[in-house]
């Protein structure tokens, strides 16, 4: 038994629809199908989720917001004229989506998550009448009656833990089940959200509670690349990837999906095969528990700008008890997170999203740790990029960092930190961004590079 | 004007007097000169300040520290025989001494400092003696008429800013002044020694009262060398090291003597040249403010062993604001000081010193991590070494990673930790000890080798 769920790309048109039909039926195992709302048709298109975000608030604000309404019917009025579809089946959508936005609006939050889920509760709705249609054995579930429950937060519900018992009764059902994405139901049969990649924590909730064997993730890419294909040429592609390479691969610049929202399905020991709904004979990236080490010590290469990096330097620092809790106590009182602290003997310096601070707490921070820790010197390096690289066995494997630091150095590059030592995953390069794509390149083509014959 | 330092070898015999005697009229800009107490003649002699606090732990005990007493002033008699200088004059020592041990000893610590600097006070008053002998202006200046003015700390004194201003009036002196090392008076007329390396610091003291051109530093090296020449066979000298570098090298395992120490040469930016008494012509090892870059990027490897890493991994770490601070937190708790703390996304490991823990304290420390942050795994790996490269200009070769990395992979050593990245002028890597030896040859190999021709 297979958990499938399709992205809002591959049920972006008509003819999306009939491919994963297609993909659907040629696998018996394939009984739960999550899906997205319909996503762009092309690069300028608008999803229907921003769409229906857009009327929500225009509705809040009191706003006309019958265009808006028209333009998302439309999408799945087209999809549906395609798929020679009955014009009932869209009315009834019309006017369940009427009623929703005359609901009451007293409580923001939830009336903007009940208005989000409905487009992909709209769209179960349309693929299970297509498949009927078509005469399979299909049926759309709600997640209401399927038990899923999830906590409060709207825009970022948690799933409850009895869900999971719950969803196992699905698998009683008969035929295929179509399942909407991205939401559940609060204990007070509200609906609430997920976050971002809300579809894909859905299948992985499913694949847990039905416990499938397989969970597939159809999206548009053949497979998750070795590197950014805006930086390297035609990257490799990876086949084989453990939860933790894929965690760390996501931490910077992947982003094919948010590590996050595979969770459930890790929990549960089901692994995750990302297909591409346009080319579904190609065997995509298997995201498993355990690899063989077939590779080389390098999986994938993950970069990243918009770091900074502050530097404080004491004379006798490292005697000093108490002086890196200090510091780190400045940077908690303005709620900031920091990645990376590497450090000499008498300094020490913190690396950081510099989105976290404007120029103002920028200076206000610095001033404070000179002032409250005595420090000697205290300056900030705007623009660096980090370049991770990322494969099981990387701590065992003697020669990895020489290879990469050469590389770099062959290529010009310098480097401005390592940090190399904790993760037994990974190994990361501080570079300056304007290096970033010659660093990415230099190290993909180390590890990747197919010599020539 | 010159200050010139004698170590405890350079001064533990006749013969030696002789040595130093020389050298201090080869050159009319050595003025002042700073003894330590007469050192070891061979390897299993006992230095002159251990008798002497023997001696006073003898005398703190109610023991007879008679044969104690013997034993010491023998050491100056044997000198002074040599030297054929006066009887009287070592009669004299003798009835201080006996004076001194017979003072009141309540307050132990203040007793205990007396005693110990009294080797450095006696030898002093001994070289002036020898010097007068052979008819040079020479005298023997204490460090309580001199104003060298130091905090109530015994065994850990400092010296009180007023002092240099005090020393500064030395200068109109005539002849060469001889000052003892080690000691230095308080406001209340105490003595109170420094910490150990005395004698380095009370030159260093006196180059920067008398804003000396140059402190030479007499010991019984032929230069600081850039590696233990414990584990590399014949390393290279090095001609000149910044104050950095040479705060950085001692820092693991260099130990021609503490960094610290030269602190106040160096503020008042006084270059201090390491010269050896058994070889005044060799041009020793110059500690500089600034130098060229003329060595190549790295100018020494140090090491130490000892180190242990804890690594803690929390699912999501990197997103909670304040953990790090938690962490550095508990530690503090246990009044320990860490060295480095290289992360991952989920993980951070801490690099410490394991003579700080015991195994009981150990275990109490893994499990409060554990409960307290709520974290996944902690565990603790022991024995590392960490070899340290230094150099300034190191944050801007590029190579010099790749280089360092290269070596130690060549020499099949698994790197277990890279910390690059916040000190410019070092860069560090984490071994296990048993590759200690191993790891620092190869190093030296790639950065110091003469290619045969």
């Amino acid at each position: 038994m297979k958990v499938v769920k399709f992205g809002g790309s591959s049920l972006a048109t008509g003819a999306q629809f009939e491919k994963v039909l297609n993909i659907v039926i040629s696998d018996p195992k394939r009984k739960f199908v999550v899906v997205s709302a319909p996503g762009k048709r092309f690069a300028q298109d608008i999803k229907v989720t921003d769409l229906l975000i857009e009327c929500a608030e225009k509705t809040l604000n009191g706003e006309d917001n019958r265009e808006l309404v028209e333009t998302v019917i439309e999408r799945y009025q087209k999809i549906a004229d395609e798929l020679k579809l009955s014009l009932e089946f869209i009315q009834e959508l019309h006017s369940n989506l009427s009623e929703l936005l005359n609901r009451d609006t007293t409580n923001k939050n939830r009336f903007l998550d009940a208005v989000k889920a409905s487009g992909e509760d709209m769209n179960a709705k349309l693929v299970a009448e297509f498949f009927q249609s078509r005469g399979i054995d299909a049926a759309y579930v709600s997640p209401k009656d399927a038990g899923l429950l999830v906590s409060e937060e709207t825009g970022n519900a948690q799933v409850l833990p009895e869900s999971y018992e719950r969803l196992y009764a699905l698998r009683k059902l008969p035929g295929i089940i179509i399942f909407p994405g991205f939401f559940g139901y609060t204990k007070n049969g509200e609906v609430a959200t997920f976050s971002r990649s809300g579809s894909d924590i859905t299948g992985a909730i499913l694949a847990n509670g039905v416990k499938a064997e397989l969970y597939e993730n159809f999206t548009d890419v053949d497979a998750v690349y070795s590197a950014n294909p805006n930086i390297v040429h035609n990257p490799a592609a990876i086949r084989e990837l453990t939860y933790r390479e894929m965690r760390e691969l996501s931490y910077a610049g992947f982003s094919v999906f948010h590590d996050e929202a595979l969770i459930p399905a890790f929990r549960a020991g089901i692994s995750v095969n990302v297909k591409n709904t346009n080319n579904p004979t190609a065997p995509g990236t298997k995201i498993v528990h355990m690899r063989d080490n077939t590779n080389g010590p390098v999986v994938g290469i993950a970069s990243d700008k918009g770091f900074c990096s502050i530097y404080v330097s004491k004379y006798l620092m490292n005697r000093e008890v108490g002086f890196g809790r200090k510091l780190l106590s400045i940077l908690e009182d303005y709620g900031m997170s920091y990645e990376h602290t590497p450090s000499g003997i008498d300094d020490i310096s913190i690396i950081l999203r510099q989105s976290q601070m404007d120029r103002y707490t920028e200076q206000d921070i610095l001033t404070r740790i000179k002032n409250e820790l005595s420090a000697d010197e205290v300056k900030i390096e705007h623009n660096l990029a980090l370049i991770m690289l990322v494969g099981e066995e990387m701590k065992q494997n003697v020669g990895t960092a020489a290879r990469a630091a050469k590389a770099l150095a062959n290529a010009g590059v310098n480097i401005e930190m390592i940090n190399q030592g904790s993760s037994e995953v990974s190994m990361m390069f501080g570079v300056k961004e304007e290096n970033e794509r010659i660093a990415v390149k230099a190290i993909y083509d180390e590890f990747f590079a197919v010599v020539p014959v």
